[in-house]
């Protein structure tokens, strides 16, 4: 049974090391969803595997229909765990909102005592990946071994639906299965509060088109006369939500439960107000469905959100037009039992009712997801729980999440591997925009952490 | 009193001459609306200054706050007319689309004995200014003077809201004031049939930017719980029509007037149905104000059209993001009596109602002006049909237009002129559109519709 203290003093120790590797790490513009940063992303996967093997484990890049998975396997003696994480990050534009190069990483020095790291990537997910690698970087410099067998998965398309993930998992499954999963991709309480996630909201992604005329239109000669496919579309948009915020598509809420009172109660003792939640991103006001807490909204409501929209002139100017089409992107997060696929459909039917007959109207999936709920009492998360609890010097919470983390339930149905959900981001890390950024301490103590939960995990 | 035949047997024989110059004018991408094409503009001007030049007018490039204007004048016995054309054109965008390089003008033979010229700017409003041009050329060659004193007013920023041309025609009043104004800028009633305007509609354009968190959010942990800009704006756009397909702003009918029914009725027996009206555009059913012929719709009742709209993310693949702001281009077309002023006022007030108190909504305006209605029995109006009809053997009917020409009205109310709108364009010359054409034939006989119609004037 080795000691954690010299780990700990090792990583302490190493700070400035790790940060140079996250830093070459995040100087890759791992960009999955664009084709333009294919290459990039391969590179931040041959990046990892060679990081791997620096440490002893046997990891390869290994090829997919999409951007490369990267595995690796390190023996140990305690329970087997397959740690998670992806190296590719959301598009960075709006570009000219950024303080900083995105794929200029910096260390900077917000208040005193108080330092973030800055780039696209640095808390989802790159710089979550390195607190784990980095754990077991140290536990071996000091050890020699790793306490536990490990398996890692390194993923480049998690921001763009993850196409190649399931067929990847069924192929290797008996590769990595292990007893179960670690997951960093959620994010602490706040600051000084750990915590392990227990829900996730699913997800369903649609773009739609809607076509008019064969060719854009004079409004002059056609407007008043002539379809517009913009209006046709906001209509349509519009009508996704009701007076009190409810999503009005039939049978969208089949399969949401309400959340046990208990749980509700729980969740208000976080003393989480519109104003704490809004206020720091200049809102104030709930937009969504009425007479529901903020935290219940974000963690145990399914939503509908319009995440892009396009149509007609929209450059400089000014340009009388009646446009040929007009698209949007639009997004579903689910709770509980929502079923994706039916939401899909029903989604679609939806908009189609609402194109006159002699327009047209055709829909691109963009990925789909369950919720998760995860079982809060396993006794790997109570282990995780102390471990997070010894190093943070406060209790770790269990939350949810509003977010989707597909990977979670493809590890149960696939693999029949519950998932152990840490994390150390922020609500206000600004992922998916720009100026994102991981504080100093949650890269620091989140090796720490990561070095007490795999002691802990060993000794059992 | 100089006879017009030898005239028109000049400018059939320089058809292939009056092509070259048409096309080097086209040539020239003049841009209005997009600061980056701004020395095209003035290009567009210093070449038609030289060629009015060469004709022995006294032209000059004027400068304005914008791009410039092009005035030229030349004396004659006849009346004083202001000719009005203009030399800038629309964005050239979805580029994709265009079958040919948009200023690589070319005139192709479609069907045998129909040939067309094709490019931005060929029907509007380059081709049909050029029609005017080479008339005055081909008058002075054969009889070495013009019938009528000509001033000619060419604009560069009609395709921009003309923000200059006000204070240009207030500045140069006297200058420009004439008998009558001769605007080239509308479209015959099909390729035999020539018409003469009597009513315009008026324009208000109008860009809408609603904002509501201080960045873009992950619409994980955002979503439900914080404003959509997309879903506020697409809600107050879809807001803007009822059931029946009217405009619901507040006021927005007042100054309506409903067509008398005999006007009604000389529109029917121009046989336009929806089928003949939007079947040459793949579409069928007509999507405006229900219980109104097509006709009516286009040339005799108001609009709210959506002419772009943008927000969140447009680019390949998905972003599960919730934008900062959300932006359209609205405008709409006015009749009779309403007040630009007015409707503008009152959109903003009707967006305004929509917006939450957390969220904020700026306006742009693009220009504005009222509807015009023409005399059709001023004694220059039959003198142009009358010469009109002579040259295309069918006579020339009196319609409407649905399209806007802001400076007629500034020559009603600041110059005190009434204005004769005749022009050779035709409804499918897809203006505004990739493609643009203007046929050969209405560029030919354009030409000598003008010879006569000069001719015509000055017999009184």
């Amino acid at each position: 049974m080795s000691d954690i203290a010299p780990v700990l003093e090792h990583l302490d120790k190493s700070i400035d090391k790790s940060l140079e590797r996250l830093f070459s790490l995040l100087a890759i513009p791992s960009i999955s969803t664009d084709p333009a940063y294919a290459a990039e992303c391969r590179k931040a996967a041959e990046w990892l595997a060679d990081d791997l093997r620096s440490i002893g484990f046997d990891a390869s890049v290994r090829e997919t229909a999409g951007h490369p998975m990267v595995v690796g396997h390190h023996d140990g003696e305690g329970p087997h765990v397959l740690f998670y994480g992806h190296y590719d990050v959301q598009p960075v534009d709006p570009l000219a909102l950024w303080e900083s190069d995105p794929f200029a990483p910096a260390v900077k020095e917000v208040e005193p005592g108080r330092k973030i790291i800055t780039g696209r990537g640095t808390s989802d997910d790159k710089g979550q990946v390195m607190t784990f690698v980095e754990a077991c970087r140290a536990y071996k410099a000091v050890h020699g071994r790793l306490p536990c067998r490990v398996t890692v998965l390194f993923e480049g398309e998690e921001e763009s639906g993850s196409p190649s993930l399931i067929p990847f998992l069924e192929k290797h499954a008996a590769e990595l299965k292990a007893d179960f999963a670690l997951v960093c991709d959620t994010s602490m309480w706040d600051r000084e509060t750990p915590a392990i996630c227990i829900g996730l909201r699913g997800l369903v992604g649609e773009e739609v088109t809607v076509r008019a005329a064969d060719r854009d239109l004079h409004s002059g000669f056609f407007g008043g006369l002539a379809a517009n496919p913009i209006h046709i579309l906001a209509k349509a948009l519009a009508d996704l939500h009701d007076e009190e915020g409810r999503v009005t598509i039939p049978g969208f809420y089949d399969g949401v439960e309400e959340t046990p009172a208990e749980v509700l109660k729980s969740w208000e003792a976080l003393n989480c107000t519109a104003e704490s939640m809004l206020g720091p991103i200049g809102l104030s006001v709930p937009a969504g469905e009425k007479g529901r807490s903020p935290l219940e909204l974000v963690w145990a409501r399914p939503t509908a959100e319009v995440n892009g929209i396009s149509g007609g002139y929209t450059g400089q100017g000014f340009k009388t037009v009646i446009a040929s089409e007009a698209s949007a992107k639009v997004s579903f997060r689910l709770v509980h039992k929502q079923d994706p696929d039916k939401i899909r459909a029903a989604f679609r039917d939806f908009v189609r009712a609402r194109v006159p007959s002699d327009c047209s109207v055709t829909f691109a999936p963009h990925g789909g997801s369950p919720a998760i709920q995860l079982r809060h009492d396993s006794p790997f998360v109570r282990q995780a729980q102390d471990a997070l609890t010894k190093e943070w010097g406060k209790p770790a919470v269990a939350i949810a999440m509003g977010g989707s983390i597909p990977i979670v339930g493809s590890f149960q149905n696939l693999l029949g591997m519950e998932s152990l959900l840490v994390g150390f981001g922020l609500a206000d890390d600004r992922i998916h925009s720009p100026n994102e950024k991981y504080e100093l301490s949650s890269f620091h103590k989140g090796q720490r952490s990561w070095a007490r939960i795999l002691t802990a995990l060993a000794r059992g």
